[in-house]
């Protein structure tokens, strides 16, 4: 049924245009199962799911952890705050001691670039990363484009801008490895200090009005504060007036663009409260949906071979 | 066979004398049920309930997880401290968001009243208030009625005195609903400081001794310190010798009456240590074990049209 | 099946032989169970289990809470940081309360030695010791002698030196309870100011080169940073140099020893990294993966009269 041989998911890069379009697929049959009275599926039942989360995220770490909860698997938080890791112990020593508990799949979330891959390579279980420094965050990039394929039909040409802080964001590390994978006409934009130092061959603009013009999807990313006064020279108004997104401005984007958000917002300052409600445009509820579909999607994928 | 037709329960304000009864009668069942050895039921196996309390309230909610999970539910426990809310983002954002995740029901502490209330008009699934502000806390009151009426075998015609912080109690603003629907005399005791705005009709006393005088139940209300000495002009000790509960004082009370309190208790403020162990008298233990049968009963009841 | 008589475990001092062995036996066999495919067991199924942790210790409630969650039990972790013992609510208030939750089992950590037997004399339910103060931490030393036994095919007569911080040690306390009664041959090795009062009859060593001189099994205790400094008159580094276990000095014991540690490790402090990671002579992660049988022994043992 699949033709997914990865052991791990630790980033778009490592995959191919079919295993991303694999899980695409089972992602969509757990969104329509979500949406069903029930929403309880035996097949990971005796298996043990381990949510490691070294950096706070409530929202990713329910998302997984409902997932699991609907696959039957046995799901245990493991808040690294406060825990042994504060003691001094080494990311590798944390995850070897919980290895030993004979998990089956551990899904890790780190402040450290390449974390998920550390501990990958020491563990006997499939590891999931769940956003590592300014690397990837695949899940994100998944939900992102199950998201759009739903709203817009296709992937394939259509024309995307990703907006805001791509320097510091692994959502945005994420989207550009998988969206040119699967034929999009992919755009970032930023203000100079917040444009990667590697575009990736991508088209980058520093003006919002002319980065979106005639685009299909406008995604918009979570600005931190520290940093958006750091990207505009002068008042913290500034940013909202030259890179949030309004209703006037999305006008420059095509007529029935949609309007993403990977959450949490900042209303009035990435985005104006009117676009983010526009239950037309708007498609970040859906992403939230499909993040909890694409995330029993890649569960289940990734224990498969433990099934048997 | 239930004839509970709300879709939330925000508070005992909505509810009609016969919602209270069905309440308490099937609690009453799942009381029993939780004296098994086994105590697992699935009829809410494959929904899924959140629990998503911006407020701490370990036990409270606990309770509710205990509830949930003896139903058979997928419960996962949402702790708004350290998660987005802290990043800026709004109550109704978060509750969108889990709400895209597809729960079945919500059950929501807030420090601000009526916050259920407002989840409860954005979402698509129950919503049970677990208490906000100085609002109210429904589960709260259906178990110190049902608790009533186990220990003293009605509730109609039944003498309660509710005594300490009325002003900023959301248990009083609750049970100061709900016991005279159904026909318990009630009144309220508290320093003048503590006094609401709106006493509800009820008779109102300053004087403890006279407060309790002849009741069947004593219900005492966890004082804050803060409060506890702005309330006497005096001593902290001061409050326990005007307010407090203590043995000889309980004797100005029906000679069969019963002692309750919400937890967790200020031993030597507002109850004396040995009026809190008297197991004849006081029934605050039998209150924590109705808590869970009271909140089986309303996760089940508010959940049945889902099920089918 | 099993002679253990006992209703709760709150240390090795109560326990014979024969109830040592019964538990390591059960054991066992859950250790071959959880390299199993799929570890469902259902047996406390409608059984509910709360760990109620006062002190931090994400590693061993993780691992009692897998445990749990195998054996099918409802688990429900109570952290009491930000709770109502916060609230002033005494340990007894706390364990009365969440008995009238009606649980099965109690898995209690407290900082007081102790604090569970307190509990367990005022509860209904089976309580089990996850440490309390300097007292005893009973799992602990059970997996511990699973892991000897295991990895030296016996206990009796093997030498076993337990070497860092003994006076504060209830990981040491329970071995020093446990070992001698399965006739291991045990000796401690600490620097004076850690050796503990009452050495209970067992050579003391503070010499660590001749407390490990031809023992078949070194285990290491944790050390904290501010008892390292007061325990050597000198820089930080002394305590390595004195009490650290390196491959060098690891060649005074027999030449087939191993090693353990409780963990989590300060690597290059009691313990160097070269030794921690020597997969033939450390059992360390053996320990841990014990860890998550010897708890489902004891779940499990401990409730067999509750499920019939």
């Amino acid at each position: 049924m699949s033709s997914f041989a990865h052991r791990h998911l630790l980033g778009i890069e490592h995959l191919t245009r079919d295993d991303i379009l694999t899980l695409l697929d089972e992602a969509e049959g757990w969104a329509a199962f979500n949406r069903r009275a029930r929403k309880q599926d035996q097949r990971l039942a005796g298996l043990t799911q381990f949510n490691i989360f070294f950096e706070n995220s409530t929202r990713t770490l329910f998302s997984f952890e409902v997932a699991g909860k609907r696959l039957g698997a046995i799901v245990a938080n493991f808040h690294a705050a406060g825990s042994s890791v504060q003691k001094g112990e080494t990311l590798i020593d944390t995850a070897l001691t919980l290895d030993a508990m004979r998990p089956d799949v551990m899904v890790i979330r780190h402040s450290e670039t390449g974390a998920a891959a550390e501990v990958a390579a020491a563990v006997g279980c499939a590891v999931v990363n769940a956003g590592d420094g300014t690397g990837e965050h695949p899940t994100q990039a998944l939900l992102d484009a199950l998201t759009m394929r739903r709203r817009k039909g296709r992937i394939e040409g259509l024309k995307v801008a990703i907006c805001g802080d791509i320097r510091h964001s692994r959502v945005a590390g994420s989207n550009m490895r998988l969206l040119p994978k699967l034929g999009a006409e992919l755009r970032i934009v930023a203000p100079p200090a917040l444009l990667p130092d590697d575009s990736r061959g991508l088209p980058a603009f520093t003006d919002l009005d002319e980065g979106i013009d005639g685009v299909d999807v406008v995604m918009m990313l979570r600005i931190q504060r520290e940093r958006m006064e750091a990207s505009v020279s002068g008042p913290l108004d500034d940013f909202h007036a030259r890179y949030g997104l309004t209703r006037d401005r999305l006008r420059r984007a095509a007529p029935d663009a949609i309007v993403m958000h990977p959450g949490p917002m900042n209303r009035g300052v990435e985005i104006a409260s009117d676009v983010a409600d526009d239950r037309d445009r708007s498609a970040i509820l859906e992403q939230v949906e499909m993040g909890v579909a694409v995330r029993m999607a890649v569960l289940d994928v990734l224990t498969r071979d433990r099934r048997d």
